[in-house]
């Protein structure tokens, strides 16, 4: 077998074989086999496109080559939930401790923010003390105990994966469907779950600008682990605006506080007991969605989420007191409104354009070793459908520098678009596959 | 600009600007584009294909990476010839000196053989004392006095094309056809003649299987020489046999000479009758094809080709004797008589396999640096459409090795088929091209 031949396979249109990814695969990660020939194959597969058999293979192959995690001394059916990334994503914070409290281990390695898009990592360190660097067995007692734990992803997961996309940002061959299922899901194949439910969003915010590809990429993830013989479930929603109000790392931990004690913006908490819903009953732990999503209700009503959130943080270092008290929290020197100078309806934010307004205000990362501002971001008080008077609050933003505080005003201000006439509100979860 | 978009315009089934193709060429060259990108580009360009725009352009800018000749020292037009490769092609030895007889500059770089096909540097070596090692003045003045001198490359061609041919051969790039006439038409531009005809073969024993591909293939390196301001024309001839009986060197260096006395193979002649007419014509020897074939035909009569045959041998420190009297040329140590086992009339014969035996008898190069025995060959006795009688001599092998020579045998059964009925003699001329 060799690269050459597996390159003309491909091209001519013909389906690899298993076998044949694997020797691609384990060649590629030791580095028996150039990069030249494989941005050549990533190429041929961007016109060929690869069979769901094909891309169960890869993805298997991607997940296999290097540390698959064990976790079987982890009691129950472990759920994980992996989110394509937006704006104002702050569902983990308040989903993992919703299913917790229902019996559900929520064991979670989870990534730093790049780009527009935060971490889920990032958002927690806002608590004193707080920290992802558990040793094994801390992280298993804490998800047997507490019912969650987090961890930053020390492992060596999936490292074909990782040079595999390095490749591939720079040969132009990111964009194709069956790659960037395989990508995603070779990771959460080797971080050990029975279950994963998939939160894809689309739209402005979103990797995914359209509903068809965010659908087709739910579709194809969902086969690779349903091949791999995963439970799975995919909820395609919105990111045509931010979710909920707050985007910035302490802004989003306080809102994640006020959803948990059931005080939180309509549309996190309708995501979060969707996503949920789907994950109780992955878990077994109610034989329906309708069942599964009243006791997770139930949950915010009771006190349960947020008790085993402040359990969780605490667990990890964090500061109990910040949790309780979250107004404790560090703020930022300058907190100023952006008002309208229009009257109208709020017909569209552009949404990456928030995100890059966090960024801009210090709030992201602009490069893998950038440090964050976790105080800084975007509070938003008027979102799509709205009705805005001249000189009404669309947002606050909270900054550390003037110069910064003056161009975010400038970049609100552009983000939104305000029209005569109203739209319909369209509705949060626009598909949900099973 | 940078590459990574190039690539993505490509991919979208854009066309490049020639600023874009430039760029790109010029970048590759001196290593700041690395070959993974590269090999991306070239897998987009198999599957969107080139404009013949970009193609003409591509072809330039490879032709520009390195050393253009300069010819303006020969008087007249220059014409160069060239061929695509195949199995007993001594056409240039013959060629050339009928053209210069002519008063046609002939001022030709030419390559050594590589795998089934033959160098006509390597023939000429047949001559002891022969060179192609020439400082530019001899060349110069060879070709303006005898008129005709052939050198080996060792100017710095289209280094461009050398790195990417590198880089096509190793993954999976190399079948496509703007791709391959660009290559060949790079070095051709970089060499300085005013007018280039093509000889395109087709058939088994060529680099082109099928007419289309071939046809194909010489329209697109017209059109590039067109674009470029070269006067054009390709000849598509016929290689599902070899080219006159010879194969092997010293074996076709004597039957360039017969043929350059005017007893050489019947289909051999008409070639370079045919080739020659468009060389005589662009060079504006002759008006019309016909009365350029006419003036040919007489330098094989008057013994004036063969005449300037023997001048550039000379010439270039090749034994005069040898050429009077190519019966002095080495031969191999057993030649022996393949008969057929059957009888019938020859439907084909295998002609890669043809070249293939010359190779095993080492006769070839496998590799760039494989030395080769100029004796050792066949001569075909028996061609396509002719009547066999069982125990016919079909060819007779030139070998230096016992093993070789039976292995050699058996595989020369194997490459004649042999059936009951005959089949109509095709034309070796297939196309023109102008």
């Amino acid at each position: 077998m060799n690269m050459y031949d597996l390159i003309m396979k491909k091209k001519k249109g013909c389906e690899l074989t298993n076998e044949e990814i694997q020797y691609m695969i384990n060649n590629y990660t030791k580095g028996d086999i150039p990069d030249y020939q494989m941005s050549a194959m990533m190429m041929a597969i961007c016109f060929q496109g690869m069979t769901p058999e094909e891309t169960k293979n890869l993805t298997l192959a991607m997940a296999q080559s290097g540390d698959m995690l064990d976790l079987s001394e982890i009691k129950g059916i472990k759920v994980d939930k992996h989110s394509t990334g937006g704006v104002g994503d702050k569902t983990s914070l308040v989903l993992g401790p919703m299913v917790a409290a229902l019996g559900v281990s929520v064991a979670k390695m989870s990534g730093r923010g790049l780009g527009h898009t935060g971490g889920t990592i990032d958002k927690l360190e806002s608590f004193t003390g707080f920290t992802t660097a558990l040793p094994k067995e801390t992280f298993i007692n804490n998800v047997n105990e507490i019912g969650m734990a987090i961890a930053g992803q020390t492992a060596d997961l999936a490292p074909a994966d990782k040079k595999l996309y390095a490749l591939r940002d720079v040969t132009g061959t990111v964009d194709q469907m069956s790659l960037i299922a395989s990508s995603i899901m070779s990771k959460k194949l080797a971080s050990g779950a029975d279950a994963i439910v998939l939160d894809v969003k689309t739209g402005d915010g979103a990797f995914m600008k359209t509903l068809n590809d965010s659908v087709a990429l739910a579709e194809a993830m969902v086969s690779i682990g349903k091949l791999a013989g995963k439970k799975m479930a995919a909820i395609i929603s919105d990111m045509d605006q931010p979710l909920g109000n707050a985007v910035g790392n302490i802004l989003e931990v306080k809102e994640a506080i006020d959803t948990l004690q059931g005080n939180g913006p309509k549309d996190l908490e309708d995501l979060v007991l969707t996503l949920g819903s789907y994950m109780v009953v992955a878990a077994e732990k109610a034989d329906t969605i309708d069942e599964a999503r009243r006791m997770l209700e139930e949950t915010l009503r009771d006190g349960s989420a947020f008790e085993v959130f402040k359990k969780f943080v605490v667990a990890q270092g964090g500061c109990e007191e910040e949790v309780l008290h979250p107004e404790k929290l560090p703020v930022a020197q300058y907190i100023e409104d952006v008002v309208a100078d229009t009257g109208g309806y709020v017909v569209k934010i552009q949404t990456e354009e928030i995100g890059r307004i966090s960024l801009l205000l210090g709030g992201g990362r602009e490069t893998k070793d950038s440090e964050i501002d976790l105080t800084v971001g975007v509070v938003l008080n008027k979102k799509r459908g709205d009705r805005v008077e001249k000189g009404d609050v669309l947002a606050t933003i909270h900054a550390n520098d003037k110069e910064k505080l003056e161009q975010a005003k400038k970049h609100i201000i552009d983000a939104y678009r305000i029209a005569d006439d109203t739209i319909a509100k369209e509705s949060l979860i626009k598909k949900i596959i099973v």
